[in-house]
């Protein structure tokens, strides 16, 4: 027996604090769902604070500010169910969704898994919440949970499937990562088959800080099939018609289910009534949205890059950036992701030579400028650098010109830049990747100084793959030809090289990988890499001596399973160095080479 | 009846990371507490690993070879108990300590209460344990606990008293902020006295990134008093003989117990018996260490920035500093402070004059580094800001002089003081104090360029607390009388004083202290401070406008209860400002002044 339900997901990008914006948004969206007669809408986890509110959640005015603008939602909730994550508060704070309808919060429901690992740190806010009651409306009955709640299979969706849910309703704001979509996508079609239930996963959208949100909900029916999919990256409202009538057919096949009923402890769970109009029978049924093709991770990231840089710039009330051009590889595509985020008009390049630029790193930093339809401005640092060495040469007398003086070339640009931020108000985009990172190959208040570090979770390999991939998919050339042939320079001394200093990229960023995103020990890095032992030990060294540097970046968009940041903390002072002599100086220079 | 024991608490202080380092100091004070026929001797939280590790818990090698080292220091016990802090890995890893007796390890505890608030995160690497068993000796019973688990008045102590326990040992590595140290002993003493217990507290001693250990190691009797104590902000062995007689005779007077007895449902814990020597009572007692007298706030604070940078510096590898001396009270305090942690001989203090630069300051700075007996040198910045002003002026023409200009200067010192850290490998320290940082009255990457913040936590109100007490302490000018009597002023340009921009230093401190440490809403800050709304509204506007300041400054000491850094973690990106017109621009300057 057909047993039709209308599933609205509201797929928004809230700012974060923005208390009443974020409201406004959702009454939006419901007003659309009610236009296309949906039977309930669901957004996304902490969709009327945004997340995550960190420390704000210390704040008591905080906490009643997100509670009002809810009871003020609620008041205008007809004719749908509406499903809204929120910041509850009774004894204590929980991260929880309310279920209103007919005006009123028929159910708050308590995030039972918290988060607290990676980027989350959801036990130093919120107290767990322990039940998981099923809604049973005139035509259907629903659970509803949160984000990590459906991560573990033993959870609530699993309880209230087995107490007669045939629709899980699962809000959240689950961060993005390369790959991470796939993955989440095979879990949740497992559950959906295990449980024998439909699962309605909403994502949150937009960038906050170092995270980006990249929407993708999407309707699982009871076969463990995606049956619908909202866009990723970008707002969306996605309805779909379900037929719940499925369910009761697939449960009567499966016996296993009855054996999972007796072996349960907790069954059986509570049952909220709601006595709604059962509107989706009367109405024609909607077809249901295509399912995506699956996008290149080369695709993904960019979009990741893009969101994660436009909001950022955006919700921090910037408007335009500027970007130092080497005519390098990081900063073109640094520049092109910008002018993606925030128009042409709103990005400035910055050519700032020095004795050692050569001439086709100006041409091919104006051939990008040109390329984006980019400003460009040139501002040679000899003159400053000049100043300098003469006003610090009595000091430095006899010396010998090492790191200092290519530190010193890296912060007179860094200073120039914010020089032009101040005066302008450009927010000033870094352009150095987690290769350079890693290593620390990068100098603090030089090249690492402003506001935002976009490719900061991006390896230099992966700098290469995406750039080509612009051209590629583009059908012509964006980041001109020499920039993707040419070998790395800091160009900070005459014929440098990068790989003066560094390892081979292929070779540094397979180490990365191993040691960063895996944390495996230095012999199994040798072990499996097959790179030569002297090479992994020292850029292990370098890796582990460069904490200070990166505790003073800039956030950047988290595009790895472990970016720097909230997702790897680690201490400074820290003398567990396997590998290198404990006698010896952490390495001091802030420079590019050491 | 009489019922002696000899307790040793070994306060040192570990290196994080350094596994093999800390295993000969506790070697060390082994040898030592045996040389005293000590019955038991116990070590900090941690003492293997030292503490906070952060995500170094999350790579297996250093779990083994805490494991590892754990063993080879066990091989080396006997004839005393020794109770030691490590991570214990069985089904997942715990925060542990190891009972080892007669060269075995007998017991292995683990932490119940894993504390994630303020500085802490426990709960985002390690199970809580759920076993607190007595342990049994030839002579008396003792319970084991850590740090966060004595904080739980139903906690463990508890339990192990109720069970028969005569001593609770408790071993921390507990964070030191301004009066915990009171506030902690008042609480240990209750508990001594609600459980009629006597209570062993060893914590740890030195200082991590942005912690300091403040040691004062103490041992309570079962009546609630202290009566022996270790010294503050050093290393030490305390060493006494406590009478557990005396708990047998106060729970026969106190019937309460009974009843909680009766009302226990946990009861009775289990018990393992150590067959141990009994060398208590065939020795000559030991003079019980008198308490100490109680010290200032400012001397503890003085104590802990005087620690927290000595160590940060120490085991980082660096021997000397530099430092930016303007003649100001910041610049002078934090001069002072690193002599006293490294020697004169290890702090160089670098004048660097502009146009604006008065002779007053220049004389003041002078003056300070002849009290000091510190080097200093003078370098101008002003042929170096004319060269940027030159480079500029094209792209800056017909624009009034604003804070670009003044920010430019920062940085121009900052640039210089970076060259000498590279080319001299001095650390820099930077002066900004934390009525500065919370407003954003500081430099990006000028005067918060440096690689630890000494002052970072300390209002401008107690910076010139601490330079009076350390002029009247001493009973001689350190600081400059001008120095304490002038009014600030950033020098960046004519006639510029903190004033212009900023509410006066006792309003301000006053502000940051209701809103960042006590998370009041605006209007209980207008009610409780008496302030005009005004400055109010414009200072908690400039605090929430500048998170994406902090987030790039160097670590520096927690002194407060509420720090910038692992304590207060914010959102840059966040429109929750409920008193800012939330379409103007994020303050993007990074200049002292708006």
């Amino acid at each position: 027996m057909s047993k039709i339900a209308r599933i609205a997901l509201g797929q928004f990008n809230p700012c974060l604090g923005d208390i009443m914006g974020n409201i406004e948004k959702i009454k939006d969206f419901i007003n659309t769902a009610k236009d296309y007669k949906a039977d309930i809408i669901a957004f996304p986890e902490l969709a009327i604070t945004g997340y995550p509110p960190e420390d704000l959640l210390l704040r008591p005015q905080f906490i009643d500010d997100n509670i009002n603008a809810l009871m003020s939602l609620a008041r205008n909730v007809d004719d749908i169910i509406a499903i809204v994550g929120f910041v509850d508060s009774s004894d204590d704070i929980y991260n929880a969704l309310a279920v209103i309808h007919k005006k009123e919060i028929i159910h708050r429901y308590h995030k039972i898994f918290l988060p607290t690992y990676s980027v989350f740190d959801e036990d130093r806010y919120f107290k767990a919440g322990n039940s998981c009651p099923i809604i049973k409306t005139n035509d259907f009955s629903f659970g509803v949970n949160i984000c990590e709640d459906i991560w573990h299979p033993n959870g609530p969706s699993y309880w209230q499937s087995l107490s007669g849910a045939e629709l899980i309703i699962n809000i959240n704001a689950s961060p993005f990562y390369a790959g991470k979509s796939d993955f989440k996508k095979k879990m949740l079609c497992t559950r959906a088959n295990d449980y024998l239930v439909y699962i309605a996963h909403v994502n949150s959208f937009g960038g906050q800080d170092e995270l980006v949100f990249d929407g993708g909900s999407m309707i699982i029916d009871c076969g463990g099939n995606i049956i619908a999919e909202a866009r990723r990256f970008d707002e969306d409202l996605l309805i779909a018609d379900i037929d719940l009538g499925d369910v009761y057919n697939k449960r009567l096949h499966d016996p296993r289910r009855r054996k999972r009923n007796a072996f349960n402890t907790l069954y059986p769970i509570e049952t909220i009534l709601i006595n709604n109009k059962s509107i989706s029978r009367k109405k024609p049924r909607i077809n249901i949205v295509p399912v995506q093709t699956q996008c290149s991770i080369e695709e993904e990231i960019y979009n990741a890059l893009v969101i994660g840089t436009r909001d950022y710039v955006k919700k921090n009330s910037f408007q335009k950036v500027c970007i130092g051009l080497s005519g390098g590889i990081d900063s073109s595509l640094t520049a092109k992701i910008a002018v993606d985020a925030l128009g042409a008009d709103n990005v400035l390049g910055v050519l700032m030579p020095s004795r050692f630029t050569s001439q086709e790193s100006i041409e091919d930093a104006n051939e990008l400028a040109q390329r984006l339809k980019i400003k460009s401005i040139e501002l040679s640092i000899m003159d400053i650098f000049d100043a300098y060495l003469s006003t610090l040469s009595k000091v430095f007398e006899n010396l010998k010109t090492d790191l200092t003086e290519e530190n010193l070339q890296a912060r007179i640009r860094g200073n120039i830049l914010m020089a032009l931020s101040n005066k302008f108000n450009y927010l000033v985009l870094t352009t150095g990747n987690k290769s350079e990172l890693s290593v620390g190959y990068a100098t603090l208040y030089g090249d690492m100084a402003g506001g935002f570090a976009v490719l900061k979770d991006l390896s230099k390999t992966m700098v290469y793959k995406i750039c080509h991939w612009i051209n590629d998919s583009s059908g012509q050339i964006v980041i001109p030809k020499r920039v993707l042939t040419k070998e790395p320079t800091a160009e900070l001394r005459e014929n440098q090289k990068d790989s003066d200093s560094l390892p081979p990229y292929d070779e540094l960023d397979i180490i990365i990988e191993f040691y960063i995103e895996q944390d495996r020990t230095i012999s199994e890095i040798i072990d499996l890499s097959k790179i030569n032992p002297n090479t992994v030990i020292k850029t292990i060294k370098m890796i582990d001596q460069s904490e200070y540097k990166r505790r003073q970046s800039p956030p950047g968009v988290k595009i790895s399973q472990r970016a720097f940041g909230r997702d790897r903390r680690y201490p400074i002072t820290n003398r567990y160095h396997k590998i290198s002599d404990r006698t010896e100086n952490l390495t001091k220079s802030s420079g590019k080479g050491w």
